[in-house]
């Protein structure tokens, strides 16, 4: 679609953006604007050593996801889904300085790997909100693209987030700060769910749904998984826990959306997660479907999203 | 040390290795031997795919930490220091089909990045565990070297865990099983703690001590950062928090401890977890070391687990 589009620039951005007056991303600390420095450790930027509105003022969606490998496929995707002039040997790895997080932008889009687990995404989500900050960003949107285990529907379906909920089917997340436990909302934004659901919609042969994830702190235990290295519980007791998330409205199972949810809610980004389903976890555990089917299931969450943000930008039909 | 060593070799392993009898890594999942086959999805490896008692039947050592580019510069190290014939171009990674985790091995040792926090750790840990018991590996010795946040002590000095506690300075790790609770031990293995405090002592201006590492789920709110995106509490609060930590025992916060004390003690590995500590937390929330201060202590870990096993092999003098 990109290849009838121009060059993205700023001018056409604002015009055709659907949002309605500024909402910057905020900080919710009341020490941080008074440090001299803030130097993002995880991400190997700093507010003395990088001029961040700069180089990140005119951000507009974020696009995070667990691996380096797949989030740098989606950064070449989308530079040429936007029709940019830069060329893509010029796609670097922001964060080459640390092997934690890669970071690419192209054009208005920023794509971040997170890894694996609430607390490797929660480090980095510290560091970019306090980023989107320090660059003065506002109106951007973050969504996380990935893979998870579905429950009751077929592999390959793709998962749009309404709420994140935790082990015990509850919307929330909880946070320890110093030694007390505050809860949090994990609700997502509803109209951008829609829009995504909408979106997929032009998709030919996409399997969409909007539902409940569920986020565990762990993959074999905490997912109900008979092949972990530990597994105290039977089969029967498996299917009774899924089968009740299922009733509870959940419909796939990943790691890190509670946190996302959360963290973003408080800091006004509105954000949206997008996962694809590789095995029906009623059916099995492992995930042992052929490389090119796999390599193709991966694809669908980053084709709805580049679909969802040319769109934005008013770069589609 | 290693340059008067001969190369290793399986005789000399067997005859001064100083464990009495073999003891089998084992799994705690009666379903895992009736399985056809074992996937391990995220170290790209499987027990149809791959000889695993072949390739992985002598790793006696194995070494863990966070960042895949600091676990394979270990990985030359020690390949170094055992004096192994093999060419350095030869260690390559064995999980290189996946971007998850990175794998070496050299000799007996094998090293593994495992990403950051307890979930990315964990799931790492599962499929190592069924690794070694699927290699009928035995008398395996498990070791995390890393980085973490000193309380009440210098920057640059090695903690030695005996305990991991959790962000209420109790020595346990709480892991959600369906939708249950469990309290599993968190105790690192003692004699280990001490051989390892030993060996530290025979290396110049080595800075160590053995104590209890406060594992938490985040680096920002959980930790007492007064500079994450948010941040609810005082300075106060904050210092009240640390120096009640320092009370319980802790010297040093981390991301990891806690599960993998829980885990391998489980599943029959010793395990301990050597970090030197970055800063320190009573003075200061950022890390902002010189560049070559940074590198300086992070090569600290390495160099006690370096002597530490060849030590234990007969290869030091």
């Amino acid at each position: 679609m990109a290849s009838v589009i121009p060059a993205f620039n700023s001018s056409m951005r604002s015009d055709r953006n659907t949002y309605v007056g500024k909402r910057f991303v905020h900080v919710k600390n009341p020490y941080l604007d008074s440090m001299d420095e803030d130097i993002l450790y995880h991400l190997d930027l700093g507010t003395k050593t990088h001029n961040l509105p700069a180089v990140f003022g005119d951000v507009k969606f974020v696009c995070v996801g667990r691996s380096p490998n797949r989030m740098k496929a989606f950064a070449l995707f989308m530079h040429k889904e936007l029709g940019l002039e830069e060329a893509e040997e010029d796609i670097k790895d922001i964060c080459a300085g640390t092997d934690r997080y890669c970071m690419y932008k192209t054009g208005p889009v920023l794509t971040i790997s997170h890894g694996m687990g609430i607390p490797s995404i929660s480090v980095m989500l510290h560091e970019l909100i306090k980023l989107l900050h320090h660059a003065q960003c506002c109106d951007v949107t973050i969504i996380r693209i990935g893979t998870s285990g579905g429950i009751g529907i077929a592999p390959g379906t793709v998962v749009i987030t309404d709420i994140a909920v935790d082990s015990f089917f509850k919307p929330r997340f909880e946070q320890v700060i110093l030694d007390n436990i505050v809860t949090r909302s994990t609700e997502l934004h509803k109209e951008l769910s829609e829009e995504l659901f909408n979106c997929s919609k032009e998709i030919p042969n996409f399997r969409t749904l909007i539902g409940h994830t569920m986020c565990t702190y762990d993959f074999y235990e905490g997912q109900g998984r008979l092949d972990g290295a530990l597994c105290s519980f039977s089969r029967e007791k498996k299917l009774d826990y899924l089968k009740r998330a299922y009733k509870a409205g959940v419909r796939n199972i990943e790691m890190e959306s509670t946190v996302l949810a959360a963290m973003c809610g408080l800091c006004g980004l509105k954000a949206a997660v997008v996962c694809v389903t590789l095995l029906d976890r009623l059916d099995c555990d492992q995930i042992n479907l052929p490389h090119d089917v796999l390599v193709e299931y991966q694809q669908w969450p980053q084709l709805l999203i580049s679909n969802f943000i040319t769109r934005r930008l008013g770069l589609c039909d």
